[in-house]
């Protein structure tokens, strides 16, 4: 196979691997890539033309690897056609689309690599909200929000281990009947707060113990969970955001160990070091700031922050 | 580096050439790949599940190559969203940003592979109707259209040299405003029609010299266009879709040679074999059918049509 110098080892890979076809086809379809991928050359934007030439040779490779038929080809179009028209103000089916593809966790991940003993990242989702109330260390985040109460305790450290004292910590969360406050018609504010870490580092704060719920799946995105037997559900999780100066801010969840859902989580933002135990803890059970709950369970859960350095 | 089985070649080939990552990153990264892969494993059609495996290799790929920015990202979203709402009955921006990355024309080439001598397809394009009116042998497709008059004869075969007779043969083309007549608001019918090849497979009629035209600009693909230097215009050309029973149906166009807009058609259409000479008639030049065209210039061209055995 001749490759010019327009052709990425990808696309050779690709071509490689694909349904066998004639030499001459090979060279008419290369050549049309290479002459997508020269349209771009006059971009003045450099990343712009990076970003497009890139593209254009995934693109194609996807449709010279899966001999892509016509019917098929039409077929993508009308479903992109019904995610852009689900799309609106309160609802982002593109981003829901990129979710359930691992397209949004993929570029968590780029974006946030490795570093040391860093707390890893996952995805932010649709429900962050600025301005979320401030509450004090122990105070309650869930202002209402439905659940079993659960502490939630830990401390936020940079990679030396020295404590990061004022450290901002936003927190959110669905309620027990897996809805964010923000997904109510009234104008509640529940089950989201921030507060800030102490000379230690160390924060503590009631919230509500993380259920499951499902990502909306009435629409084109749902459609595909359902034909290729994927379900909606997302793993229970209780969101956090921590920003200080000089570090890298940090946008993750943890997850509840033992949630059967771990492994099936419907945006791939499980990560095993995320995961935390939440211990249930009997009625009657003394809270550690001496809340009096009466007769209810709640739970406790501890979780430890480190962020890696600032770029 | 380390391959599970649901790691592709291409993907392969795509973190060796990416930026470097340290090992623990890149192996962050490749389980999240195979992570989404897997979550598709359980589809009941065999053949959806190859095509979003494939599309979820490719997408990531992309991903990680250009390790795109979370800024990017949403700039993406923002785009897909926006060509979303403009699509409506009337405008297809997905199929023209198919169309400007090449995708249609590469959806194309997959599916109608090279056969000997065999015309090549071209893209389809939104303009053709059904039941276009039958002119005889001759006859004029114009229909009122403005533009130069142009003879076109050519002969239908298939690839052993036999003449194609009764081939159905359709033919749609802009009037020199650059126009097909279903864009404007009249309900005019003009340059479309269908005619049959004669006994010897021969065909002959008048149409109107194609002249370049935009393709709609005026939405996030015409931006994409202006942010890259690329131009809108399509190549002067006339579409030809042609059915005979037994043989593959050929939808292509034919090309004005000396067009300097061949090498930068904005949908790739250009194939070297579909460029024709057109060739132009001083006023005055007698016509092949004794048509008289006053003081009128007009131009001729052939094109001779070699159909693949059917499928």
């Amino acid at each position: 196979m001749t490759l010019d110098d327009t052709t990425t080892p990808a696309t050779a890979a690709a071509a490689a691997y694909a349904a066998p076809v004639s030499a001459e086809q090979r060279a008419r379809e290369e050549e049309l890539v290479a002459r997508v991928v020269a349209s771009f050359d006059g971009a003045e934007d450099e990343r712009l033309r990076i970003l497009l030439q890139s593209a254009v040779r995934h693109l194609h490779a996807f449709v010279r690897e899966v001999r892509l038929t016509e019917a098929e080809w039409a077929a993508g179009i009308d479903f992109l056609t019904a995610v852009g028209h689900l799309t609106d103000e309160r609802r982002q089916e593109f981003i829901l689309l990129s979710d359930t593809l691992g397209v949004s966790m993929q570029t968590i991940t780029v974006n946030n690599e490795a570093h040391g003993d860093a707390t890893e990242a996952t995805v932010f989702g649709p429900f962050f909200v600025e301005d979320a109330p401030h509450v004090e260390l122990g105070g309650d985040i869930a202002g209402g929000a439905s659940g079993q109460p659960c502490w939630v305790e830990g401390a936020v450290r940079d990679t030396t281990g020295a404590p990061v004292a004022g450290a901002r910590i936003e927190v959110w969360e669905a309620d027990e009947d897996g809805f964010y406050d923000v997904q109510y018609d009234d104008d509640r504010t529940a089950g989201r707060a921030h507060l800030f870490s102490d000379d230690d580092g160390g924060f503590r704060f009631w919230a509500v113990t993380p259920t499951p719920y499902p990502i909306p799946h009435d629409g084109p995105v749902g459609r595909m969970l359902a034909a290729t037997g994927r379900s909606p559900m997302r793993a229970s999780h209780l969101h956090f955001m921590v920003t200080a100066p000089g570090l890298r801010t940090l946008v993750t969840h943890i997850f509840v160990r033992g949630d059967e859902l771990l492994a099936s989580d419907s945006v791939f933002g499980v990560r095993d070091s995320l995961v935390k135990d939440f211990e249930e803890q009997p009625a009657g059970t003394p809270t550690p700031d001496g809340r009096d709950l009466g007769e209810r369970t709640w739970a406790r859960t501890r979780f430890d922050v480190v962020l890696a350095p600032g770029g």
